[in-house]
């Protein structure tokens, strides 16, 4: 055929970081066998970010790593930048890879005339250029449905669980949930824990002393037993302390907290060292300051699981594999 | 100025129905005060659906209302096409009215590679040119989001909690969730009715009998108490005749079902005849034949809270407060 | 460069099939020497359709062959399905075959207020995340254009006219038009099989017989000739069968009828053995069940057609090429 | 309610036109009883078009009318520019109106490698900013499915019937169809005549006169009787002319020309001033400059049916009521 | 007709405001003489924004004014969190009033690799649901450009113009641009102040001293003139102290510095308070703190500008007749 | 893994071009060592362009070159068609390369109601399949924002500067901006060029004849001089062949006239040759007809430029690299 000049087609993974959270990024690209791609990013006087990558990324698979810590809106308007950059470079697919999705918990309406945040940061992303969004642990699996492609949703419970299975007898373990809301995701770790039972705390009108009006209750058999206190993230850790103080009320031998994503907003840290938790157990999905942490709080490392998934997106592989089939 | 005419704008609300849910529609009509437009609908002999409309829909807010009963893809398809006959026919607004929402339990990827079917229509209904979407009690709400436009989220809760207070002693229930999953609606009929406690069915090893392996076993109080067990939706009513049996076993002193929407399938309406529920409450959002209706059914209108819905619509009114600021 | 993981890009062709047709699916499988990539796919009790891939689709050319036969509804949804299953699964391209189209014959407003359902069908597998279309002899070229990208419309015709022309005397042929509206197909018609007269048959008023009103009339030479009376599609067959009575009367010496789909609703097998054609020749595009197949009745096997174009598409090579430049 | 501003919402019709058709423009403000919008139009010298509006359009419905002639791309560009001002000046609703749309003959691939033009022309308008489009006569009716959203598609087909009527006698009529692809048109021609036979021209080798290879061909009843031969549109007029000849050395008493549309690119004069036709009756939707009317041509006003056709859609009215109920 | 409820059409104008600049919304609420919309709005712990509406806006044109003042990610953020709320509560139409457009700077690709933020702002808007876009005085007015709808882009040089005119001689004028880049505007104000001289201060080899390498020289005539400084926006001031200085050095009788907006980052107020400038005269398109004024600086109102703006909007008027037909 | 066939994944460069600058395309080809795909490309009697390829494209990376010369609007809707027809034959990715981008003096609303031209050609390249554009020295840098994708802009300053270099002492050249909105370039060459002085012509009151209204006057030092006058491009020539008189009046030993963009409308030719210029210097980027070079003037090649950055594009070089880390 005339006109024609023809090439091997070849792929070239390409891992970008803003600034949110740099060590998480070096861990991942370290697992990768690679370097971040070099990346000039700072605020102009105004506040107004610049960022521009020092190397050429046309036809790549790029991937943009960014957690949405604080200060969030910073973070998230620098990842829609380098997203934006990205395209206008000729990346050839842009993965954003937010280990913590802000946002998350605006997922619905609660009442009239909300915003439903967590759909128009997907759309923000989509709108920049964003082909996939990479994730762990979203607040409600739903949030997978507001972004109009592919969602790769990692599961940092097999780490998290693997961890706890190792600190507590699992014959006498009851998994908790602080509320009402989330006893989906304690049926899942109770499952994977051995089957053992569920609780949760709930706040009500205490049908045995009628007088008292509304009170945090557990509901559940807790007495005697290690309590795994479960969520998906802790922020002021409001909810969380209050729960571990009710179920040593209630009788637990102890409480171990187990959740993915370590927010930690003031006041948390205070909360969370004098509640009466045995330990804490998070992963860096958000940095957490070395001032931060308090003698009970176990962090673990996520960046081998998002090395490995990205790994299997630019291969084409299968993430659900890493998850056995059910993600 | 020169080259102009000037003419009132003048507002009209224009009521469709599809085949799904005739009896529905009528009575929605029959609030709002009009009669439904005249539309021909029926299948050609390969199954193609064949509509048009018999006046002119042109200028005017329209409101298609369809119910995604069984056929559900034939009755979803049909609304599609009635959606993309009012685009062409140059509607000013189209609002999809779906009482139930087909596809509304596919809203997450339970397990890789599958759709997210929830999403996908919305996006089927913006395509075809739907400008809104109202619906009534949808099973995430998540699913708000799904759609790209604004969305009028109905709550059958206050037509099911008020006439439910009418049929048992408050000082004396306790409200029941059939799985781990929905025990937030449970809190909210909780909180409705008084603040009475809360209980859910769990599947479990049963800590007391460790040779029995797995089991449904009630978590809360339920001994000698009225109990309310709701969904937002029955279907085959397995899950929900099983949760009756395990109450009454557990020493509840009678078992009322609620529900928002009766899908019904078989083989529903025997277990649930047979279950030992003393009544079983739902809306008519789904059409329910004669010959499917047993003693202990209830079934409430939902039409009254549709028409003030498409009301407040029209008159750009709240529908917000409807729910007291709620939804 | 730092920072970049390389790897050969390396293409994969995956072809799945939803219900409808599973015969075809596999025949165009055997084809290309592959299996269907393994998926499951059923109905839950309300009939909302579920579907899963059993391997992973990273990054393949998929192509999902769906015919829309009846139960078109649901055929057409499911393979809507499977195509934003497809999407989120993270697919390189998806193919949407659709050897019969659905609601092609709605291809325009006949009337005001109707929708225009083919372009509808379009534009839900491209929202659905469809990349490209694959059809064979869609009703109205013109529904190329209703998709909003690449189209490869594959012509059954050279199938047909090869098989008829072992089967007449093409000296002695007349093509015939069963109306007026799709004489251009049989002018194509006449020209591969030896350039012969044309004729139609046609609603008229007898000019010849003012008293007699209206009648069905064939305009064009058929006496003592060979017709070969062509179309499209079969559905009901009430109007191919009459042509072919009008033709016989006329002094046709025999009938062959021949068309791309056979629908055949009912009563379409009573129409069509009883007519006096001496052969219908139709493809298998759409299922043809055993009970409904009769002694004139001849398949040819359209897969190997279907297999030779996805087999051009993933080599980037020429679908025009196998019509002689023309498709 | 605070903070809010009310008024009555009024409604302006505008409109405008480009430099293609001003006589036709002029004629449809005349029948609506206003003046076109001053609107400024040159060109600069390096061809670009320059386009601006004399008044403020905010909020306005407005119409841009104008008739795809030569220089095609040129008016084309020129409608598209105004549609980008309408919108950028808050325009409320714009509706294309183009009596004669241009590109509509390329309305599918004839061959591989083509474009689908008029497809494109209906994206092009609608990325512009058009909501709606109006034409006459469409080339093929499934161009109303090119674009995305209301079409109204206005037939010329009652005039040009109502002045033939009076020309002939139509209980000796035969209407002709120029070749194979339009005897559809031909038919309603006829049933608007009374019902009249059909006949067409084709391009065939001769059965009785086996030794001449190719030749037009009339197939039909047209000795001794009046023809209509009828299209959409006339262009170089080689077809039409050629049809007339066939027509009358085959007998037909007289011909009369009938086609909504004239192009009449050179040597259409010509061809049909000296084809032997009786009359050849157009209409105005493109412009037919004084030095190209031939004593045989008859040119009806197309005006006060678009006239019409604007006022039902401004007045929210019914365009399909024009017609019947049939457009 | 039967089925249809009819109304007057009314319109209803809601302005509402975020957190940048109360001050400016109070002020053009109170221009327009009405209350701004109650709206509840603040920060979660962990800096994710929340935001209410107290009452309806259902059917209602909305302006929702934010100026990007600093911190501009936390306020762009905010304008886009309110206008997705705006689309979700079914506002009929959503301007984002801005009256200083953040990123404006970085309007192209200065070099390779960058983002074009100004294009992304734009999109972002047009993704969480804004219909119109209203600023003042954009960086480059291709920005225009960017948004994918009608923009109403206001002047304020008719303010600034008007108060400097009352501070000079303008016999004795020059109007001076800072840099080579913003020489138009300087035109356009020289113009404005009857015609006089142009100047501009530019970074070269000063050709008269060839050892002295690269100073800023000033090209026009300054000396014993009063000269205008004229550029849109002061950000930390180091370019216009610059120019201050070398002006007065070329002797210059004095200099007055005009600019649009304030943005004022550190150190713009040392700068400007001793560059010896007699006055510095600016708009307060952003909040100026009190702490931050000093002696030098006029600060003017915008508000009566947007207010009158955002009036003819709403009533459908002309914009572009507040600035003589040139906006 | 079952049912899947691998293959390489091959690139293929495709080079197309339309009717405008054939000698261009054929020298691009020429450089990349490749022949220009066979096009067939006409007009129908009526304007209505006609295009196919003569052999597939499919998975190619396809490049269609057009420059938008005169008649513009014929070669942008070409071109545009050539895209449709590359889309809807399934090329892989669709390049539009404008070496002169039409209508890009049209970028912003110069005055109320007018459209963005600029915006709406980038929106129609998109709309018809365009993946990214190319073109050289845009008229304004922000043009690459209107694209919604990756822009590739290239500079001929390079190519200019360089050949200009060699035709003066640069010790002693001045660069000359024709007007005030363009010094900025004029800044960039003088940096190249040395770093010597910038002036600028500006129509203003001559402060020293205050009995002359207004005249064109340099601002800067011109005086004994070699003068650079330098412009994105050349239209009618009026003002820059004003400018060259001005220069030479003011005492400027001699003029260059440097730009990328010939365009040379009438009556360009004649005001150049007689302005008293010393040479003209141009690229090619349009077509220079033979009758119209004149003595003075040069064309330099623009095609090894564009050859190089197309090659870049296509191996996923570095198109920035081509500029030294600036475009």
């Amino acid at each position: 055929m005339t006109g024609i000049i023809s090439s091997d087609g070849e792929k070239r993974l390409v891992l970008l970081t803003g600034r949110a959270h740099p060590d998480l990024a070096t861990s991942v690209a370290s697992h990768l066998g690679i370097d971040l791609l070099p990346t000039t990013t700072y605020e102009f006087a105004n506040g107004e970010i610049y960022t521009r990558f020092g190397e050429s990324v046309r036809g790549a698979d790029t991937f943009v790593l960014q957690s949405h810590s604080s200060p969030i809106n910073t973070w998230i308007m620098e990842q829609l930048l380098m997203v934006d950059a990205l395209k206008r470079a000729s990346a050839k697919t842009i993965t954003v890879v937010a280990p913590f999705y802000g946002y998350a918990r605006q997922d619905k309406k609660h009442r009239g005339r909300e915003p439903i945040s967590a759909r128009l940061m997907s759309d923000l992303f989509k709108t920049a250029g964003a082909d996939r969004l990479m994730s762990v642990d979203l607040h409600a699996a739903q949030i997978q449905g507001f972004f109009d492609g592919p969602v790769d949703h990692l599961w940092a419970m097999p780490i998290l669980t693997e961890y706890v299975r190792s600190r507590v007898d699992t014959s006498n373990v009851t998994v908790v949930s602080p509320d009402a809301g989330r006893i989906r995701v304690a049926e899942q770790w109770a499952a994977k824990l051995g089957g053992g039972p569920l609780a949760f705390v709930h706040k009500t009108r205490d049908i045995r002393s009628p007088n008292k009006t509304v009170a945090n209750r557990v509901v559940g058999d807790v007495e005697g037993r290690s309590c795994v206190l479960v969520d998906d993230l802790i922020d002021t850790a409001g909810t969380i302390a209050g729960a571990v103080r009710v179920l040593l009320e209630a009788g637990a031998k102890d409480v171990i907290v187990a959740a993915t994503h370590g927010v930690l907003s003031d006041p948390a840290v205070d909360r969370l060292q004098n509640c009466g938790a045995r330990e804490v157990v998070i992963t860096d999905t958000l940095p957490i300051a070395e001032d931060r942490r308090f003698p009970q709080l176990t962090v673990l490392s996520i960046a081998p699981l998002i090395a490995r998934a990205i790994r299997e997106v630019f291969d084409d592989g299968s993430v659900t594999s890493l998850f056995d089939g059910q993600a």
